[in-house]
């Protein structure tokens, strides 16, 4: 494990984050928000763990593997959510510190989870609701350029695990350079970004405004500015942010492949299908079931906005919703909210900055079942399964089923933990959704958390601080992270 | 496929089930409760379907693969259920069929979930009583004879998914032939029955009440005979019942070593030291929970009493309860209820006649990930899993990941379709538990199906039937059985 190299990439990180601190520090300027300081501060211990880091650890040799990118990319998010709190409590807007790393690691995380209360986000300085917005559009595209250019394009062994979910076409035979990729990921986010925004514009939201809804939107974070999320905007709006989410949570490869004119192989992706397919039939079913019971879907035109809204708002684990104040998601028919809870577990595609299992991990899970059900009629038969037109091999299969199993189990460990939380107002249901919507990085839950995570004690919400994390970074960086013979000299 | 020694099978066990009928047939004779004809007429039916069966399908030739295995146990499941439920509809104790096929699926798979009140229960023709249980005790000796007879015997490939599960000290070694490993099981079975009957006499418990307890405890079945279950008798009883639960949750293969004098690897067992640490960990913390915090939990002795039986109940998948009947399992502390929801997915041993997903696979789960944690670090490393001192395989390993998927998979399509249900009162709770109890054979389930199943439509009903089918013949040979090229002539 090359140590070395790890914490001076970490000092080259801490000076990133000190540029990108820049910005919300003009936003705080400009509003008069009196939180410049909080910033200035924050940006200078950057500068200076930065610098410390990169004159300490001068690496020997810059050799990195793929289980030293695992490790830096733990530690990367982790420093980000801890000195990314700073501003929060320094300013005094959230004076606790776990709750500011809450909020933070909600932020990098791309989760959106909140433990300040609707008044609070309302009254909440500007720039402050800016590096909050920020934090998940860096988040999104961090993870984009994590796992498609970082992931995919090493061809270590050890690196199973993240390929296992890149069955699709894949970039880097096509763009002969990892820099070149990860520019063109770049160009792409950014300029759907800036697309969005202007259309935003377009339909009367303040500038602020968008921009901010922009960035949840591209990270599919879901962090809002009012306290009733996207409710209080134009039907247009709605629908914008709707088309945007849902192109967000499709596999940056497909629009790499746009980039590149090869649109016959970017229009075949099976897992974009299956993940369109997924989203209809869902806001089919949600709309039938919630026309006419509530009094603000009696129109079919508002039951389909509404229900397309908050499908692919969880199924993209973004968070935003459009239901109005004065009501919330406890009072949708059981049946939409079920499906909702189960859309947030498939989450977007692969390569997306959505979190969940991910639509071609479910496909193959899918086609492994498939196959063992063939395996007891036919146990001599070779029984092939494709994806994405590749042959699924057994290896991928395994590692997609043990991906699958970790998940499961970690869920299952986090809900037990937060059994233990005291607040006796938290039943079965608020911890439940709790756990899958922070695991899987989308944030709102249901029952008593459906207005913030402030019902949480301090230690349930550290657990779902980590839970975040580990949903955010697919589980297995995070366990070698802690995994203590990964820092044993070698 | 050998379809003609298939139907030949279900003759000869349809006539199996007219000489069980017996039975409770003498036992309606006896008490005179008025259900004579009822059995008279079913015993009738089946004979008559059973001759016909083994005149027209008299098989050419007698060779039974694996698969044609499957088939039968599904088909024998489903011809119980069928036929065993007509004595209920015939004497009009459950007029209607649907739940009549409910109960008796129920009783088949040793789920214990009833659609009767406790009214009712408490009203019931005493022969209807002694069925209802008896089919418990039927079903868990049928399961055990089948997996580890039948599954584990046959060295066909086919077998991979019924074999996974079974990595511990196997007998077919020892015991030369399959009808002394069979009749070993039956002797063990009906000796720990006969010894259970024996110690609730002792207690002062009443000859019917002790028969009808230790059939619902041998196929840790859980249905009962008084409204509040085992509540009302004394708690020499209920500690008697918490330890026959325990023991039947055990591998048999242990008791088969020990009726061999093979000690030393009886003990060994590793899987039968996790379940008991599983248990006591329980055990322990449900008690810490429960003390003190309801009216007849402030001894402690009580609280660890109650603990005791409520979760070795669950973990053995047998549904008994000793919560007295002016409360029910929604009073309890929450934490309590969801360690007790988790245990009821754990289940017990392997070849035993609990259900679950069995903590031998529970445990080869938790060593594949860790091997897959290890993967990471160390690539080129062996990693080899142990599992009962024997190298865990690949295949082992794949089987037993893919049966968990598959298992997952199956439990959340059971609750999408439970989420159909038009009863309004029937919440998120009342939906998993009842997804979680039927399936993994359990029986009681929290919320409003705490009374009872009859809160759910016929629909759910027939659902919730199919679950615990596919729950007790652990998936495969039920998804082999409504394969259609199953039923292709090759």
């Amino acid at each position: 494990m090359n140590l070395r190299m790890i914490f001076y990439s970490l000092g080259k990180t801490s000076l990133a984050l000190a540029a990108l601190l820049v910005l919300p520090m003009i936003t705080s300027a400009v509003t008069q928000d009196g939180c410049v300081w909080a910033f200035v501060f924050t940006i200078s211990i950057a500068v200076a763990i930065g610098v410390a880091l990169m004159l300490i650890f001068k690496p020997r040799h810059t050799a990195m593997f793929s289980r030293e990118g695992f490790v830096l990319v733990s530690l990367v998010w982790i420093y980000f959510s801890l000195v990314g709190a700073l501003p929060f409590v320094i300013s005094g807007a959230i004076p606790n510190y776990i709750d500011a790393f809450f909020e933070t690691v909600s932020g990098v995380t791309t989760t959106g989870a909140s433990i300040l209360t609707g008044d609070q986000i309302e009254a909440f300085p500007k720039g402050l609701l800016f590096w909050r917005s920020f934090t998940h559009w860096v988040g999104g595209m961090g993870i984009i350029v994590f796992v498609m250019v970082f992931a995919t394009g090493s061809q270590d062994r050890s690196m199973h695990i993240l390929r296992a979910e890149m069955p699709g076409p894949t970039v880097d035979k096509l763009v002969p350079r990892v820099r070149d990729t990860a520019k063109m990921l770049y160009l792409i986010y950014i300029g759907m970004t800036a697309l969005l925004v202007v259309l935003l514009l377009c339909g009367g939201m303040p500038f602020f405004d968008s921009l901010l809804h922009a960035f949840g939107t591209a990270g599919t974070g879901g962090f809002g500015i009012k306290a009733d999320s996207i409710a209080s905007y134009s039907p247009y709006c709605q629908w914008v942010i709707t088309i945007f989410m849902l192109l967000f949570g499709v596999n940056f490869n497909v629009y790499c492949l746009m980039a590149l004119k090869r649109f016959k192989t970017a229009v075949k992706s099976q897992e974009v299908m299956l993940y369109l397919g997924i989203v209809i039939v869902s806001i089919g079913t949600v709309t039938a079931n919630l026309f006419g019971t509530l009094g603000y879907t009696q129109n079919f035109g508002d039951a389909l906005r509404h229900a397309s809204f908050q499908t692919v708002s969880f199924m993209t684990t973004t968070g935003y919703t459009t239901i109005p104040g004065y009501t919330n998601i406890n009072f949708w028919p059981e049946l939409s909210k079920w499906i909702l809870l189960l859309l947030m577990f498939v989450g977007g595609c692969a390569g997306s900055t959505a979190g969940g299992l991910k639509v071609s991990r479910i496909a193959i899970l899918g086609s492994g079942v498939k196959r063992e059900i063939r395996r007891l009629l036919h146990p001599r038969n070779a029984n092939v399964v494709k994806f994405e037109g590749k042959v699924v091999t057994n290896e991928t299969l395994y590692n997609v089923f043990s991906y699958f199993v970790v998940y499961v189990f970690i869920l299952i460990c986090i809900f037990v933990i937060l059994c233990f939380d005291p607040n006796p107002k938290l039943d079965f249901v608020s911890k439940i959704t709790a756990t899958a919507a922070c695991f899987n990085n989308i944030g709102p839950a249901y029952g008593e958390v459906v207005g913030g995570y402030f019902v949480y004690s301090q230690f349930s919400k550290v657990v779902l601080s980590i839970a975040m994390l580990l949903g955010r970074l697919e589980i297995f960086p995070l366990l070698l992270f802690v995994n203590p013979s990964t820092w044993k000299k070698q």
